[in-house]
């Protein structure tokens, strides 16, 4: 048994699938016939072309034209004579053999296209890369892993699940994943719900416990692996699993269920989107709203930026999908580890520190009004808040607001229907903005605490980081301190506070949250309904009594004992 | 006049040293003769060899041995067939130009060092790049600045100061600096004001406004430059320069006074050193404590750890200078923007959110372990305190006060002499440990707070980056917020608080800090006598009055107007 983190709940059993880049080494020999060189390498060529061929229509088939496109660059490059004819005169006047032909002359490319200061030669390097990567390991007769072509059950071992792994993923046939490293935030692990399949993320070991084809139990309940189980424990795991699925139908009969604590006082919970196709999971757990609507996904995976009617269009469905519950939907919140190729932000040494959501927006005012003109028309089809990101002095939720209600009187005066019933408020997740909280809240109409960066910032540990990522601590004192004066300071003028980080769905967080006051939750979709169960038995009154005591103690391990033992 | 920001007091008069690599640009041509090449090579080769064997020789005489090492590294650089040959065979088999030739060659020798995992490698690629710089000059007929050779006095125009301009300065000459970029806690006006002359930083355009050999004023007071200033501005800076020195005779009546507001309060004022001879200057400007001694110093410029032997003489020596007053010893703070390079730190995205400092100490016990068995054999020397940086957690300072505690009993049962008054205390940095300042007070003798560090955290804006650098407000109520929890929550358990940012010593900053409470004030020693002066005409109590007024500010500006205002 092999312990990570629970990154999603739930138990999987299948055939593992091990996504891991083979080693692709091999000793450089002098050859005596480069015709044989030439020949091996047009077989490892035309073989490479199949498979890619073979992959490109199963993802069209099963994914769409859009995440098959890769795979048509990949071909391209394959058949470039720019690049295939230097390996074969390499191979030819140099005498070198075929391996090391194929990637010294991909190297030179690689190197000189990613030192090029274009995305799109960076992307064509990284094209090269994959490229050579397939041709060298058939050259080897070693197998590449080719998620795409994945036809039966399996669960997916990885060292880390990029981005561009997951969009290979043919979703259907994946029942749970577990990775080496990442952490409850890391983008597998917000995946793994999204997707609402078990996972476990940050093993350390997983990718050397576990061979090609090993049986495999991923319990995302609990956080652990157990590798090759015998038939007592699948059954036992079975049984979990049966038990899971029983919750499951227990949670749903709470779906249109108001939350309400033992004590009969209401609260909110809300859910996180990224595109107006979640929304559908959002209804489907009973979400009483969505809490953080992501838009940078709009502007994702695009050569330039959404038109002001794409935009209107996403926000107008996502309003009229939830009727008239409330939708928050945050301004473009760019730069730190979200990367947009054509807005072409500056490289910086400390991205998180850096030129990012407001800061970028307040500067490009053009890209800022198209977002804030797209949101403003589509106010009238639905209850509409909208909330500015990494806000950290209050002039530059001035100048926002400045901004957004310049550009409400352009809408009115070129006769367009505007809602004049928009709360206007602000992400918290810088210390300053909470620290200020009271003065804040006289402006603003309300407060999401974005307890992902405001952790980070407060312990000044960058979540991703793995040697620091023990002090991303959310039950640490401190943090309940902010989160507590961000309350303290809305309530204070008649105004509410939602929290829309990972912390707002965690099982011990949430009665700590509800003793503070907090006053609407956002979290995962798959969340919403466990944490409607788990607040129908506590006491909000009983909760807040704890409050003083909470606030004043020294550790996040004191917290969690407390908390645990004060709601066994 | 061009504006800039005033980074080290003071008026300078001379003629502009530019010290601006020139455009070293060429249009490829092919050649017909490559003999003619070769000889061309083969002169800007010798004219960079005569050139570096001057500056070495003048850099030895002027400022010693370890100065002069860098440009022996280059002239080796300049001798060695294995790059030299290359460069000629280029021009011969090739038949192209020599600036081209050389370029190309030099090029790849650079890209192959600098991809290698190896500091020394590193080092090489550098100094080949520095080396051929120079002879493509020498190949254009263009001339290369050589700070070293200065010889008449002169004002240094530059985009910026590095580390390495810095140390080939010969300082004898340079009476002022003026820099494009920077602000106040940049290396160059950390520099100025160490080296005791006018700066002016982040002037953004001097390096185009000024041209080699213009006459020009440094004003360090007003953050000005002036250029080529007509006979009339020059009498009036002259004058200004003659108050500025009789400003300075003024201040050093006060060298040996206490530091007395007045309303007959006392406070100390303290300085920040990085070495044993910075001692002298705080001496020399009265200073009745050392704030903060950066002890990174001792392990940078290596290429192995300090040994334990090492350390104990530096903190001796300036425990010993400086009497009994207190010296407050920062240990180890490396990481961030601070490399040490046989530490082998691992590279990271957001370096200043990462493994620094304590974070570093605590999992390298045998690097920290040496630093605390040094200065606890050193206290019997002197009145030292210890302070661990960048502490996020009580768990952190009780792991290193117990690692301290178990060397000091490891030193007594070898018979080893130990101070039993060391206190202990922590740099208050991170937002996290200012929020419950309340919980540390209890268990830490003393806080110093690290501003230049919090605020970047507070404010999530890198402090070097230039594109969010306006967000490092010093004055912003939420600082004033947390510094003030600080302070209020060391007063209530009877323990004192400092700071020793660059907030410490500067005028709008002190007469706040009075007010919030603060009992040590730790600072450049050329801010001393200013700031004594400054703190002798302020009353602390009416100071004090203002304290829930700055606390419910909305902005910096409103603070930096009411202080103005306030002190008048």
């Amino acid at each position: 048994m092999i312990q990570g983190i629970a990154a999603s709940s739930g138990i999987a059993i299948a055939k593992a699938y091990q996504l891991v880049t083979p080693e692709l080494t091999y000793e450089k020999k002098s050859i005596d016939n480069p015709n044989t060189e030439i020949e091996r390498l047009e077989k490892a060529l035309e073989t490479a072309k199949q498979e890619l061929e073979k992959i490109r229509e199963h993802t069209k088939k099963e994914m769409g034209d859009e995440h098959a496109q890769i795979f048509s660059a990949h071909l391209l490059v394959l058949d470039d004579p720019e690049l295939v004819n230097p390996i074969k005169d390499k191979i030819t006047g140099e005498n070198v053999m075929a391996e090391a032909a194929l990637e010294e002359t991909t190297n030179m490319f690689i190197d000189m296209f990613k030192n090029m200061d274009n995305e799109y030669m960076r992307e064509r390097a990284a094209d090269i890369q994959d490229v050579a990567k397939r041709v060298l390991a058939h050259l080897l007769g070693v197998t590449v892993p080719n998620p795409a072509l994945i036809d039966e059950e399996v669960i997916v071992i990885a060292n880390d699940l990029t981005p561009s792994d997951t969009a290979q993923l043919n979703r259907q046939f994946v029942l749970g994943f577990a990775t080496d490293i990442g952490g409850r935030t890391s983008h597998s692990a917000i995946m793994a719900r999204s997707m609402e399949i078990p996972a476990v993320v940050g093993t350390k070991e997983i990718t050397d416990a576990v061979k090609q084809d090993d049986m495999v139990i991923v319990d995302g309940i609990e956080g652990n692996v157990i590798v090759n189980p015998s038939e007592d424990e699948i059954a036992v795991y079975k049984e979990k699993q049966a038990n899971f699925e029983k919750q499951k139908e227990e949670w749903a009969k709470l779906k249109d269920e108001p939350t309400i604590t033992a004590d009969k006082e209401q609260v909110e919970l809300a859910a996180n989107i990224g595109t107006p196709d979640d929304v559908d999971g959002v209804i489907a757990n009973g979400g009483e709203g969505v809490g953080l609507y992501r838009t940078e996904f709009l502007y994702m995976g695009k050569s330039q930026l959404p038109t002001e009617d794409e935009q209107y269009d996403a926000y107008k469905k996502v309003l009229e999908k939830m009727e008239d519950k409330p939708v928050v939907v945050r301004t473009l919140d760019v730069g730190g580890d979200k990367e947009i190729s054509y807005l072409d932000l500056p490289e910086e040494l400390n991205p998180f520190l850096g030129f990012r959501a407001i800061r970028f927006c307040l500067e490009n005012e053009d890209v800022f009004r198209t977002q804030l003109r797209a949101l403003l028309r589509a106010s009238v089809h639905g209850n509409l808040k909208i909330m500015f990101p990494m806000i950290a002095t209050l002039e530059e939720f001035r100048q926002a607001k400045g901004i957004l209600l310049d550009e409400k009187q352009n809408l009115k005066n070129e006769d367009k229907s505007v809602s004049d019933n928009i709360e206007v408020g602000i992400m918290v997740e810088i210390p300053s903005t909470a620290v200020i909280a009271k003065q804040f809240a006289k402006e603003v109409d309300f407060f999401s605490i974005g307890t992902n960066d405001l952790i980070q910032y407060t312990m000044a540990a960058d979540r991703m980081n793995e040697r620091v990522s023990y002090l991303y601590q959310p039950y640490h004192p401190a943090i309940l301190n902010l989160i507590s004066t961000v309350i303290d300071a809305a309530h204070a003028e008649g105004k509410w506070t939602g929290m829309c980080g990972e912390m707002a769905g965690d099982s011990i967080a949430i009665p700590a949250l509800l003793g503070l006051g907090l006053d609407e939750f956002s979290m995962s979709s798959t969340s919403i309904l466990p944490a409607r169960t788990q607040l129908r038995g506590l006491s909000k009154e009983k909760m807040a009594s704890y409050k003083d005591k909470l606030l004043s103690m020294g550790s996040t391990e004191e917290v969690i004992e407390f908390v645990k033992e004060k709601t066994e």
